[in-house]
């Protein structure tokens, strides 16, 4: 094709402005930025650039637009429905741009630029006695433009909120390279359209997210993890009922993990105990903090596990009595995704419900899999506190050879549990975003109107379809 | 002019749409919605029509968009920037659609049309045992949609957020007269843009919200209301940080109160008493609550007064024993907004700056405003643990013809006030919004790259420009 001097001379132009060696053109180099983390999707780039400013950020950008080239921003490259993905674009791999640029402990802010890991944004955090309430099993090589990219979520969600929730300001390099200079630290600012709420969650259609103001919680000075075991999806939803109107203002962790789970947990991941004597239908994992230190959380979640046992709601419980118990008991729902990945033959679904739909929809949608095909596995589990289940279809057979023919048959299941999903009003995806994975369902499940209508904001950001194009929108 | 037959027209066509007695065009009819709660606008209308029905309002949209008339949207006009008040438009007035479409108890939300009062959804929710957390003075009239339109803000924006953070989905007809159905119940859905979030804040240019879902918190079982005496703002904002890293998870109001707004209130309202014995430089009202009705919030709340009383941070306190000196103690505070009424010669500013910079703006704008027009006396009150000060300004005359004069110069204390604001990277309308009255300030104060954003999302919107034209935007 025509494009290659293009492309290379668009390569020499970039080099100018941020320096040779952070314009990758050698495709050993290129390759960790082209798949995404499951290896669903490969794609392709004419160059990976790795900015140092907002200023270098921007100034790309203009370059890629003047060239016809698409942009597409890449944080630590974790996400798993392949939206930073590229296809002959020049990948924005913001990693150089990490600098935590203000603690301030009065105003209960951190602000930090796009590349910054979750983790060291964390740890500052904490150092300076502060909870940055997003935690996400990839803190380690996640940023924080990508989690406000994708809008990320998390097991504390039920707490603090989405990441939206989290942020206060933001400042992103916009399509035609000019910059919005929004990184405001207000929690109260009333004054026209609040254009920073687009840019949340948007994966880098709309922009590249530079840099963002986090809202901090105080640090816990108590915790407090438990599990309980019940009947089933509907006993918990009955308990969580219990638990919100009483620990509402302490609770943030409530996940359902079915035995299923549990099972394949001990099965597959090395020094992780069965947590109590007899086996139970399901069991919930719930977290209790408070930043008091006098408070005594035991005690007062007896005062509502001791009801529930008597009624059947609860059949038995365990409270961590040390780190070392906590770390087990979380080990049960954090080593749960990798205990699916070594079993194999799974098919994965992000969605979510209202609270007082999860119940029916686990048992709908877990019947209709069931008729499809013989014989499956049904693992619905994770953030019931939120609505949200990860629910997974894991093939009968575990052999290898098996799972093929079985995974070839993700569409038929993903229809299936998305029209049940559709039917109870939710959302074919949680947390996890659109990416290229789900533009499919996303057209199928969107109103026509808001589908017209996110096509229109695009078109009025990004005119010439160069940013990250092919993401969300199809 | 010409357009008179064209709008009696409309008029016919919309009275065809919704019935002749919800088509008002009569002036008298009319008077109340053409004027904002302080009378500093007063606007013209074709007529004022009160749609029954979501269909019946996109309808009628559609008709005003054929006919080429503006449209604006009222809830229960207690605005106070002009976002409501009509130029030669159909006035939207929204008091019909007034139910209460579901509250669903284990979801913990209500789901309400956009014309019911703010407070009889607060009823209704608190008849289920929850709390709608949004609170606000006008309670009795102001309405949901007007709520969402201007994302009301309120004493309870510490613990709880802004009304955009209570809403979890929303209708709204669109200006050519389709419906934007996203009255969603879900708590995490990444599914794209997150569209909902341009309308709220919107102040009506963008289409009518019709119907929202709002997010329901536990009802408190325990509360506890506090008056801390102390030496001023920088005092104020040190127990602010204390109570934040203890109380993070109880403190639902931390309001500042200088002695000149409590004697303000002792000289112009009947029934309030001095609350402490001897007068001190300034007040925190603060509130505590929890769910679980077993914790001693009062030896929890002591546990940080104690040290601090020690440090001179705190120079007294006074816990509420009962219902009724809760009322005393809050009516210091709900009282404040009528004494300055009373009092007279008032220039108000509803600002935001970082919490770090509380102390420092208030010092700082009080001085200079002080010496813009000697012997003015400065009131800066309100939500401080939001970094929100409605910062007023005193004639030092209290006789009605020094008023005149001393309002006249409203526009350089504006000026003064919010350069100090933005020099502080503060906000020149906190929660009140922009409506007419400050499009200047806006147009003044925002970053011209945020500004040409909104003018693009307006286009893309609303590209006839008939949707409250001339609000936010000039």
């Amino acid at each position: 094709m025509d494009s290659a001097p293009a492309a290379l001379s668009l390569a020499g132009r970039l080099a100018a402005e941020i320096g040779d060696r952070h314009v990758l053109t050698d495709p050993g180099a290129m390759a960790g930025y082209l798949v995404e983390e499951r290896g669903l999707f490969t794609g392709t780039a004419l160059a990976v650039i790795r900015p140092g400013s907002t200023r270098e950020t921007a100034a790309c950008l203009r370059l890629c637009r003047e060239a016809g080239v698409a942009a597409v921003p890449q944080g630590g490259n974790t996400g798993v429905c392949g939206g930073g993905v590229p296809d002959r674009a020049v990948v924005f791999a913001m990693g150089r741009m990490d600098r935590i640029l203000e603690l301030d402990p009065l105003n209960a802010t951190l602000t930090a630029e796009a590349g910054c890991t979750l983790g060291a944004a964390r740890a500052a955090a904490a150092e300076a006695g502060f909870l940055l309430p997003l935690s996400l099993p990839s803190e380690g090589s996640c940023q924080i433009g990508g989690n406000l990219s994708t809008n990320a979520g998390g097991a504390n969600v039920l707490r603090y909120g989405m990441t939206r929730d989290l942020v206060l300001g933001l400042e992103a390099a916009l399509p035609d390279g000019r910059v919005l200079r929004e990184l405001r630290k207000l929690r109260k600012d009333n004054t026209g359209y609040d254009v920073k709420q687009l840019f949340i969650g948007a994966e880098g259609t709309l922009g590249i997210i530079t840099a963002a103001v986090l809202k901090l919680a105080p640090l816990p000075r108590r915790s407090l993890t438990c599990l309980v075991a019940c009947d089933g999806a509907a006993a918990a939803m009955a308990l969580y009922a219990r638990m919100a109107a009483r620990h509402g203002d302490t609770l943030s962790m409530f996940e359902f993990l079915p035995r299923l789970g549990i099972e394949l947990v001990l099965a597959h991941c090395h020094g992780v105990p069965d947590p109590m004597e007899a086996p139970h239908p399901a069991y919930v994992l719930l977290q209790l903090d408070t930043p008091l230190a006098a408070r005594d959380l035991a005690a007062e979640l007896e005062e509502t596990l001791a009801p529930a046992l008597e009624d059947g709601l609860v059949r038995d419980a365990v409270i961590g009595q040390s780190g070392a118990q906590d770390a087990r008991l979380l080990a049960l729902r954090e080593r749960m995704a990798e205990a699916q990945t070594l079993r194999g033959g799974n098919i994965k679904h992000d969605v979510s419900v209202p609270l007082s739909a999860v119940a029916a929809f686990i048992a709908e949608a877990g019947a209709a899999c069931e008729a499809l095909w013989p014989g499956v596995q049904v693992l619905g589990f994770g953030h019931l506190g939120d609505g949200n289940i990860h629910f997974n279809v894991i093939c009968p057979d575990p052999a290898p050879t098996a799972a093929t023919a079985f995974l070839a048959a993700a569409p038929r299941f993903n229809r299936t549990v998305h029209d049940i999903v559709a039917r109870f009003g939710g959302s074919v995806s949680a947390e996890h975003g659109i990416g290229l994975l789900k533009r499919g369902e996303l057209a199928r499940y969107a109103d026509p109107v808001t589908l017209d209508l996110m096509r229109a904001l695009k078109a009025a950001i990004d005119p010439a379809n160069l940013m990250n194009p092919g993401k969300i929108l199809t």
